[in-house]
């Protein structure tokens, strides 16, 4: 009889389910308040007007929206694009795009081509759990530089200690993996020092940088800040920044639409690899998106969301203020932007051992581990604050409060917690 | 200065441009008349259906619609496909499926889990240049078996000599790829017979088979057949048949979704991948689809889609019949279904140098080379037959009867054709 174990990959033998996924699933439970997910709240979907565009592209151009399209992305929407960058301070051209199905698409094409079995790439400890899933795919390895909880970006020191030794070791490192802006999951930015710091860096060693900027436009609070991307054209334009972005967090994740910014050299390989992906992004859905962009309102859509992830997030910082017990090895970020942030809880509590009991209270967070490629923490969580109404978001701190005190109680008491079911 | 192609990965360095891709650009200059591209005919897209059922989505679940979903694909989508599998003669529930951005993505997911580098896939000679590609960029390699020009599928003596010699060479083979209707590229479609030969080898030799299926229902001639997949639900239900289905060739491909049927450890496994590659499937597009397979309408469409290739290949088998010279060393498939048929050229004639003159008489075919993985034929073309128009299909016959003529010529006068560029 067939055993499918022989039969599967390395790769596939390996591949763990998101712990993200799996938790969106145990959030679907009834009266559970889930700050797990990385929803946006759907009250900033414009339906009407995305509505509207559908339909001009119905009486347009149904017959070019439902045909196959080009591998690099519809014409007029990279046109769209191109607008939309220079707004964001970045001289680029149709050239220098490539349209993804949202910014997962290119956080799997990225290793694809750059990353053989055990290649490296350098990125923040911790670091988005998507980009840890996509380079493991390809047998990839992570070099974790520490990277939390202010806006000082990664370490330098440890970086360059870091790098160097693991050249001495004979590493092959390939680029540097970065989340400026509002990072996921710790909700932090980088300081314009910090930024032009490790473009200084990538210059020296000859690397490339690829900026995941999801939540770039979603800054509530603070200062602009230029891109990384931004500060190579300022610098020595090289061309070494490959930028990813995505229309999940702005306009809205159903659509499955981002992009990627990067020298025509790069994007030309990209295509190739595309090809092979899936021959082209969903032509109906870039044709729409084009029609929406044309209409210029999508800047109003951002400037409401930002307006109303500002509230929530002041909201949540105010609660768990109020709620968490105060002590020094117990804080959490204060974002700037974004949709997340992280609380760092006391040495002794386990987050993984922790979220059975905070199911139980109706209440989710993701497991700080998750998104560490080795080594992992083991006394944070990820917090979100876009998705959950103010409601909830008091009555859910309130829950995560009472967990939380419990697992102190229990510790101070000499107690230790049990050890959750294997592979929550 | 970064040298980009030291940073690339053996992968990247390896991948070719489509074949296909770049001749679908060549075929965007004026007058062309292109058979090379495969695609459907626009005036099969129902429109005004499509334009009411995302109307509906956008009234009824907008906020879902633009929201995340799940990886496995929307509940109610899963529901309409198992109606639609059902009327295919396969007994399947949603467990069975897993919604994908059409069938390219399917292609490329398969050899993720399966293949390691260097691990072997039995395919058909030729065979489809999107599944060579998507294997190539896992360091898979094929063993091809010839299948062309009759219906008897793969040569079975052929197979079990080869598997048998492969094996013993310590060969890992992972599973059987085909298309057994109207196969890409040459039209074919399996025998019974061949089918039954095919299902009774994997059991055997315990291999999996992936029945890529995108043609499966544009039958416009003889007989219906049944899958491969329920072949094995008839014989053992062993559950080792993948299948892989897109609504690309029957409703329209710019919506980019496809799935797979396959058993639910399976689906798990791909579920676990696709996490990594793209969090889901546009979900606009799964709603919008649901809603419009709710309507029933689909049914019509492929009806009318037949009626309308049937016509469109007749025409062309009489066009290839009044303007092809006759000699037994030229002849071409006469499909019962699909989009394409196969022209054997003389030996003589090599097609990748013959393509040049063919574009300098604004006629595009595919050349017959872009379908194998090694060891390629030279001297055949695939032809499409659902795009043009028939005033196109007849002009542009006769003018690759002009060019193949004079190739033949100038072979008999001692001549012989110069070297097209590298790369065409």
């Amino acid at each position: 009889m067939l055993y499918l174990e022989s039969l599967y990959s390395k790769n596939a033998n390996n591949m763990k389910k998101s712990v993200i996924r799996e938790l969106l699933k145990l959030t679907q439970q009834p009266e559970i308040i889930s700050f797990a997910g990385g929803l946006p709240d759907p009250d900033t979907f414009p339906v009407e007007d995305l509505h509207q565009a559908a339909d001009l592209v119905f009486t347009k151009h149904a017959r070019v929206a439902l045909q196959y399209g080009t591998t690099e992305g519809d014409n007029e929407l990279r046109a769209e694009l191109v607008k939309f960058e220079e707004r964001q301070g970045h001289k680029i051209g149709p050239d220098n795009l490539l349209i993804t199905s949202a910014s997962q698409q290119a956080l799997d094409m990225i290793p694809k081509i750059f990353i053989d079995p055990g290649d490296y790439v350098i990125a923040e400890r911790p670091t988005y759990v998507g980009a840890i899933q996509a380079l493991q795919s390809y047998q990839g390895r992570m070099l974790g530089i520490p990277a939390c909880c202010d806006n000082d970006g990664m370490d330098m020191d440890e970086l360059e200690k870091r790098y160097t030794k693991a050249k001495a070791d004979g590493a092959s490192i390939k680029y540097i993996y970065v989340i400026p802006d509002f990072q996921n999951p710790s909700g932090i930015c980088w300081s314009l020092q910090a930024r032009k710091a490790l473009v200084a860096f990538a210059y020296k060693y000859d690397l490339l940088i690829v900026e995941d900027a999801p939540y770039r436009e979603i800054r509530f609070l603070g200062e602009h800040q230029p891109s990384i991307y931004q500060l190579d054209q300022e610098m020595e334009n090289r061309g070494i920044v490959i930028g990813l972005k995505t229309f999940s967090k702005i306009l809205a994740p159903g659509v499955r639409m981002g992009w990627i910014v990067a020298r025509p050299e790069i994007i030309q390989k990209l295509v190739v690899a595309k090809q092979a992906v899936d021959l082209c992004t969903n032509v109906f859905s870039q044709k729409w998106l084009a029609e929406y962009l044309r209409t210029g309102k999508i800047y109003e859509v951002i400037k409401n969301t930002c307006n109303l992830y500002r509230d929530k997030r002041n909201f949540m910082c105010e609660m768990l203020e109020k709620h968490l017990p105060k002590r020094s090895d117990l804080f959490w970020t204060k974002p700037e932007g974004g949709l997340f942030l992280w609380i760092a809880l006391p040495k002794f509590i386990n987050t993984e051992e922790m979220i059975v009991k905070a199911v139980a209270e109706k209440v989710a967070y993701v497991v700080g581990s998750a998104f560490y490629f080795d080594e992992p923490e083991h006394n944070a969580m990820r917090i979100n604050f876009s998705y959950s109404s103010k409601t909830q978001i008091e009555e859910g701190v309130r829950r995560l409060a009472r967990v939380i005190k419990a697992e102190i109680v229990a510790h101070e008491a000499g107690r230790h917690s049990v050890a959750a079911p294997e592979g929550v």
